[in-house]
């Protein structure tokens, strides 16, 4: 029996060990926090990501290692590959540590993105202001996530309220796009080479985190092609071996790469219940060299994200094809603590149940932009 | 957040804490084995079932307690329900532990059963099978399961063997029926008295153990709301609350009541797929006192069970809607070691997926019985 070790023990380790375990593996979880969510589904290995003699005793527990989280060192991740099998590769995970060399990676395969300039210091932002423009956004090539990290400028005039507030790191300032909707491709690519991506996710962010997904996306028939061709180049020059999401912005009918994530991605919690295997399945089929599963998406799906806390969960527990996630997290602001998919057979029946269930949370806000595109 | 605890760490208990997980339980399991297979996935306190030091530390550490195995000592049960919640309740155990008081409930409720008498010494035993008649089938009251503790009477003159074979035993003979096939009701009751059943499942055995499940069972719109409605008339009748399985035969069109399980059921494993909510999570939520999931049948589906060992992954792998679950328990031969399960939008469907898959597994024999009622 093999076991899959995981370098982070949040949520996402949590839903890959949940879908691993019914294949029949084990998994080990390093995280250094005691408090780790996964750690409730599988044994934990207590440690820092440069605490090299727990990893060694990491590496020899297991047969592969994958990572919960885009941002382990670098340094973590080589020597990982010195010792075990890891997956996806340190490069692939370099790459999308850095907003610089993920945009440059995007125009190299041919997927166009907002206008960018790498910002080392407050004169290249201020050249990058004049050429880029404003509105514009300062964000951190590194370490960024879920809207941190970043700056958005509305005029020339916040350039030093912008530097200040990235503290002098190193940093890229992208044009401020106003687009039309955004899109994700969660795609995943097996040892073997093997390439399959799930139906396009339509996704609504608030406050800079993912609030609600919707897949397959509607009117994407036309998209859909070219973004899985991009999502394929990308896995192909960097060898990417597992899930990962490429994140999309439309504007003008067209397609700009926005970011990509090295890991299983929460626009594609829905395929838990929505397609017959799941992501996570995937990324542990996919880094164990076995066949792929099923990605075709069953009917209509709608993932709506819990932020902070948890809503009462009784409306979606009573609700036929909902589903509950809590990841066993205590609550805090801004944080992910729990999910729930929402599956029906088509959008009318969509429409009827999310109403109903955004009504019995007290979250219309949340379901409308839904609502809005379900029609 | 909720702990329950489970008595018996076996596949069963590992799928309940698989589908518990998600809704944001913990769980703690109790066995003697070190290598129970639930301890996977779960903390596992190692005891016997007569510890009741280790017992109290473990209803110390939960908020209520369930089984994954019937055959509990009844005095450990009792034990428990004055130290914690315990579902189900000591004498829907103690029922479903005797084949003579569930049989006798059976009778009670209106279902009909094969005839049968009470036999506790050889004497019994010859009155019995001059009133049966032979082929008959003397069985261990308890214990049971699998097939074990049975013994098959062809004629009068295998009274002595019998009798040896069941090592003196308190035992009941039953009628042997030549049936036409035999169904289960998978059913579940809430701790708040909501009760539901998934379709009726068709079953097929090999050597006394459970070989294939197809659900919804075919030709089932007179029967199932019958067996249904036998189905909740035991629950309440003895306030069961979780998930059953009640376990039929159909003779001359009529449905006669084999046995009950009062847990989760391997011909209900079927539903981790084939249903919104699986037998597991509608038993978490049902001991725990929320809402039921639904019980639906998506599409049709197939359950094949591998016995002894696991066959080749690779041909359920890479067939769409196919789902393969390996338990992480030692080959033994006639050890329940993993199942599979095939998902199919109809019946044209399901015949063509499964016809490949027993093909390319080698298994045409184990497949044969369901592709002759696909049709």
């Amino acid at each position: 029996m093999q076991t899959i070790g995981i370098l982070g023990g949040g949520q996402l380790a949590r839903m890959l060990v949940l879908a691993g375990a019914p294949l029949g593996f084990r998994f080990l979880v390093v995280d250094s926090a005691p408090d780790a969510c996964a750690a409730q589904v599988a044994p934990l290995l207590r440690a820092d990501w440069r605490d090299f003699d727990k990893l060694a005793e990491f590496a020899r527990a297991i047969d592969v290692a994958t990572f919960d989280f885009e941002n382990v060192p670098a340094e973590t991740a080589h020597w990982l590959t010195e010792h075990t099998r890891v997956f996806p590769n340190p490069r692939a995970l370099a790459i999308s540590q850095d907003r610089l060399a993920e945009k440059s990676l995007f125009r190299e395969i041919g997927l166009d993105t907002p206008a960018f300039a790498a910002v080392d210091n407050r004169d290249d932002l201020a050249r990058a202001v004049e050429r880029i423009g404003t509105p514009a956004i300062l964000k951190t090539r590194r370490l960024g996530y879920d809207g941190k990290g970043q700056f958005r400028l509305k005029s020339p005039a916040d350039i030093d309220a912008a530097w200040s507030t990235l503290n002098g790191a190193p940093s890229i300032l992208e044009a401020f796009v106003p687009f039309e909707r955004e899109l994700s491709v969660i795609a995943v690519r097996s040892r073997e080479g093997e390439f399959r991506t799930y139906p396009l996710t339509q996704n609504w962010h608030a406050d800079g985190i993912l609030s609600v997904s919707l897949a397959p996306a509607p009117h994407s028939d036309v998209l859909a092609p070219i973004a899985i061709a991009h999502a394929r180049r990308i896995a192909e020059e960097i060898d990417y071996v597992g899930t990962f999401a490429l994140e999309l912005f439309v504007r003008d009918g067209k397609l700009l790469g926005n970011e990509m994530a090295p890991r299983v991605h929460n626009s594609g919690h829905w395929t838990i219940e929505g397609a017959p295997a799941s992501q996570f399945e995937n990324h542990v089929r996919a880094v164990l060299g076995l066949p792929l599963g099923d990605t075709t998406a069953l009917g209509v799906n709608v993932m709506l994200n819990w932020v902070g806390e948890l809503p009462a969960a009784t409306p979606i527990l009573a609700e036929p094809r909902a589903h509950w996630h809590d990841y066993g997290k205590s609550p805090r602001a801004g944080r992910k603590v729990g999910h729930a998919t929402i599956c029906a057979a088509n959008t009318a029946e969509m429409h009827e149940r999310l109403a109903r269930i955004g009504k019995a949370l007290g979250r219309e806000q949340q379901v409308e932009p839904v609502l809005a595109v379900l029609g």
